[in-house]
């Protein structure tokens, strides 16, 4: 076994550092979020950090670090105040993954990475054409982590899109039958089948 | 398609909403954080909310949601400020579900659950035998979300421990060497298998 201190992880080599730790929580969400500035110039960024915050309002949030690539994702939300996540599908794994390319600001990653830029119910942020579970969410809170700068943004669900099979009879989502995948670490899409489906646990 | 709502989701079954919003998020990582109160009684809870925050320095979080079962975690972190975080494997699924039942704080999840409680580099809070990747955290910061009291606990990363084989030459994890799984809604563990690795994405 290896063992690996914080003052290992001080002195390690900056990219080799930025990997392990972006490894060591286990497997990630693939998510892409599209936003609108408020001079109409859209946007589109891959997102690993969506996350479950409550069912009854539904809440979802995501998180923005200082200085990083999503950070025009964060300035449109503050603008106009709505987002979307799409699931990434096994289909378009190196489109989602170019929108982590640092572009500026005055492109859309939309056309840059050949993805479609879709309007579904008057909503204000677009949709990307080619996810089949699609989330349109309005800006509710930033709560900041003091320790260091990271905001995790947080919406409300207002409407879910999604093919009706993979909406299952008690409401969870078969997301294997939208061939959705996960993320490992920074570079790593994975496929991802079903091992089992457990009851509810009682002591 | 189908399309569900702000309003639908308010008037669905209680049951229902609870596994179509802990599903509309994708894939979510398996672990297990172990804790110990100021009385010496451990904890073990299952978690599907850990983030990665930062790397230099290491933080990562998880979500505390208010009357959960995981409450008994929070309480033991702000007493004895130390936990830990264990990946959850194929071998031990049924183990780790378990940790999810109410069982009351004079209990410990590991001796319930047929998990081995661990101890390692003098570190306060226990590990699980089980676990080939496993993380010692000292508590930082409780980031409270205003909209629904959702509490964010925010640990520094104080040391890994890993197979040696696992860690690959970049500083990544190949998460699959562990047979780590994921998590789709509430119940459901699946197996995970990388597609593609994909080189950092530049305009």
């Amino acid at each position: 076994m290896k063992y690996i201190s914080s003052a290992d992880i001080e002195n390690l080599d900056k990219v080799y550092r930025i990997n392990l730790i972006n490894s060591i929580t286990g497997y990630k969400p693939a998510n892409l979020i599209g936003t609108v500035a408020a001079n109409n110039q859209t946007n589109l960024a891959i997102i690993s950090s969506v996350v479950h915050l409550g069912s009854n309002p539904a809440y979802i949030g995501f998180f923005s670090r200082p200085g990083s690539v999503p950070r025009h994702t964060i300035e449109n939300i503050r603008e106009t105040g709505y987002f979307t996540i799409n699931h990434i599908h096994s289909s378009f794994i190196e489109q989602a993954h170019q929108t982590s390319a640092n572009y500026p600001r005055t492109v859309s990653e939309f056309a840059q990475c050949g993805l479609t830029e879709e309007y579904l119910h008057n909503f204000k942020a677009p949709f990307v054409g080619q996810s089949q579970i699609k989330i349109g969410l309005s800006f509710v809170e930033e709560s900041l982590i003091k320790t260091n700068g990271v905001v995790l943004v947080v919406g409300k669900v207002e409407f879910i899109i999604l093919p009706d099979n993979v909406l299952q009879p008690n409401g969870s989502l078969d997301l294997s039958l939208a061939d959705d995948v996960c993320i490992a670490g920074l570079d790593t899409y994975n496929k991802v089948s079903p091992i089992t489906k457990l009851p509810y646990a009682r002591p």
